[in-house]
């Protein structure tokens, strides 16, 4: 007998339960979208390795998978090539294409080659798998979905506000408590700036962001062990010590701030956003917060990660402006903005509150016992019956034992079982069974019918 | 400027109209499958390549997109190897993983690995991409959906009755006419006993196929042609100018295959679900057609294959059973029958003969005008009032000329546009206009809800 077979390390198979589970979280988060008025789009899983290469840094581009040229990919490379060169090298001489790493650049290429047809702002939404040759560990696979939307042709913060509010409607139909995190990448500027490190930014957030855990002398030590000035860590004190509501923090900020234009705006587009949002009723906290820092190199403007309440997670939801992501496909000065729901860990979520709606996985309704012969064929029009009634039904395909078939109907949660043997038959009726209390009762198929559209 | 970025050849990006109309598709066949108790799964886009090499012929073998190995994927590969060994050979050995060329081997590569978790028989649908580095060409794409319907583990002829079922409605829910075409693999087999010629079934069925256009004189010229003796030709004169209703046909080939078992065991097969399914009321015709002959290798039983009536254009369904599907895997003896919905060639049928329900491309209803600052915070609320009445609504998000947001709604199809300048937001009204008539009325936010949601 031959081995067992499997599928490559850091994919999954998903069977009907999965499957139904993640559908609700993907057409949730649709609807949503939708009712926003994103338009959904799709690109090829496959892009060329010159629109990907080079977008997600050197360590990303180790991460593509690359698509091995087809036919004779080697008769370019001779021998002596192919001992010179290296890995990489010889890669890019093989291969032509790679599997799409994440929306966002396949998004970027997608405007740019399209935008004569494109009528701006364009709002797009995208639910696609990307692949990522990671090293697979719990909670992260080589083969994801992401859920992204954007708009891009629009400087306008009512884009950061309309986002908030659909991260805050879809947090609110899935029934998980969320922390919505905002930050604007022009406030980190501005306190770069304003203690002369522009470079260290990121190890400034980080060392910040332990505040409640290490208290302040020991964050202290970070900034300087960094290699911060004493004044420069001086200058932070009232940053590291950034408190209250949203409104005291934007306060203390605009007076730290005071000098740096750059700073000073980034706090104007956080007080507006929030601003705004006070009249929309959100479900969820939204909180300012400096230490929130992704993604750096590519956000220009506002800042967004959300965070369950309820569960130990990271991120499950992240987002941002940013200003030139056309740039790398030759079409500058197009700003943008966007979010990215994590479908994976708002799975893990959900798993773990048990938080899907009973209706979630509800399969066939009704199952027909097949006893064979002409009772089965009944059965089939009696099925088609229900059917047209929207009813999801089966006919057992084998008359096999009574025990195997309800089995079957145990197996996969059918609700009501009919039994139609030869007197049945001949009296135009159906012998229903309710699996669940076990009860069976003589109904005529429109009888059956009505009891399981009442459901 | 940098080249303008492409794809790569044989893929298709797909914009929101494209898009509203594939999901019209999938969301079909996807509901009819549902309401017959198939279950949906998903595999990745990725097979190991033991899993898909040798399962597709030679050809396939080189129409595989394989995926070059992470890292030093050259590391075990010394120049002298490089340079004895061919391309398919080095392939091997650079790749272990490629992307799925059709669903039909990752599913039986499913059942096999999750056999303990399975309940059979077990009846599942996919609908994913597969890839396949085929000769671009107009309607031939490197990357399509298939949108497959399986059951496995039982050998019922009832499957393919609902199978044929299915077929029905789905083209019923689309209006499109079809004809069902049916065989039987054990008649073909028949009829090559009967004449001698076992392997030369694929010639006569591709001889007798051009009966129409050539005549009957130029067919058996034909059969001459390919090696057939006067006698096997003679042998096949009932069978070339076999006609009549289904039940004629049918009663014809079994005088003709009188004296092979598995001839007649065929004709029994295609009378069985032809019998059954003249209780089920179909829409469409089926036909028992001798000369269809799809996948030969393949299948073992009953074949189908759905033909568009109005429409120029080669199969747009097919299927049928096969009996060792698994054993590939080594788990033979089981039994499985299967249909595949052509969606490329169906989204061309349903443009062609414009069947798309109006409400497929219904994307936004409802746009407000941005007159910017405390005009727009305003509309953002009512906007928001709107989106909870499950309204698809969007706030221009920039406060631009009135001409370019109308250009938008236009662009966008949206039939709504309201207005709401200082003197509304006074008075707590909405200046509403129609854009498809081009009246416009002034009515509270409520009132605009209730008429929107009277369309």
């Amino acid at each position: 007998m031959a081995q067992k077979p499997s599928i490559p390390k850091g994919t999954r198979d998903f069977g009907a339960v999965e499957m139904a589970r993640r559908n609700y979280i993907f057409d949730t988060i649709r609807q949503v979208y939708s009712l926003y008025g994103f338009r959904q789009i799709e690109t090829p899983a496959m892009e060329n390795l010159s629109t990907l290469m080079g977008k997600y840094g050197e360590e990303g581009d180790k991460l593509l998978f690359k698509i091995l040229n087809s036919g004779d990919f080697n008769r370019e490379v001779s021998a002596a090539e192919y001992t010179e060169k290296n890995a990489a090298q010889l890669a890019a001489r093989f291969c032509e294409k790679g599997l799409r790493y994440d929306l966002t650049v396949p998004f970027a290429r997608y405007v740019v080659q399209h935008r004569e047809e494109l009528q701006m702002p364009f709002k797009r939404y995208q639910i696609q798998p990307v692949w990522r040759a990671d090293r697979p560990q719990k909670g992260r696979y080589r083969e994801f979905y992401q859920c992204d939307a954007d708009v891009v042709g629009s400087d306008s913060l009512l884009n950061e506000v309309e986002l908030m509010q659909i991260v805050d409607e879809v947090f609110t139909r899935f029934g998980i408590r969320v922390c919505i995190k905002i930050n604007n990448r022009k406030i980190l500027t501005g306190i770069a700036e304003m203690i002369g490190e522009a470079d260290k930014i990121v190890d400034i957030t980080v060392a910040i962001d332990k505040l409640d855990k290490i208290g302040l002398e020991k964050v202290n030590e970070e900034l300087r062990a960094v290699g911060l000035s004493d004044e420069a860590v001086q200058k932070l004190q009232p940053i590291i010590a950034l408190s209250g509501s949203n409104s005291e923090k934007l306060e203390t900020m605009r007076q730290a701030l005071a000098d740096s234009p750059t700073g000073l705006k980034g706090v104007d587009e956080v007080a507006f956003v929030l601003q705004t949002l006070q009249h929309s009723n959100l479900h969820n906290e939204v909180e300012l917060d400096l230490t929130l820092a992704r993604g750096l190199n590519y956000y220009t403007g506002c800042i967004f990660e959300v965070k369950a309440l309820d569960v130990q997670i990271g991120s499950i939801t992240g987002g941002g402006r940013y200003d030139n992501l056309t740039g790398i496909f030759g079409m500058p000065g197009l700003s943008g903005v966007g979010i990215s729901f994590g479908a994976d860990r708002i799975y893990d979520v959900l798993n773990q509150l048990n938080l899907y709606p009973a209706a979630t996985e509800s399969g066939v309704q009704l199952l027909f016992i097949n006893f064979g012969g002409a009772e089965a064929a009944h059965c089939l029009q009696l099925a088609a019956t229900a059917r047209q009634a929207g009813i999801a039904t089966e006919v057992y395909p084998d008359a096999v034992k009574m025990k195997k078939q309800m089995a079957y109907a145990n197996a996969h949660h059918v609700p009501y079982v009919a039994l139609v043997g030869e007197s049945e038959m001949a009296e135009g009726r159906v012998a229903l069974k309710d699996m669940n209390s076990g009860e069976q009762c003589s109904l005529t198929i429109d009888e059956v019918i009505a009891r399981l559209a009442a459901r």
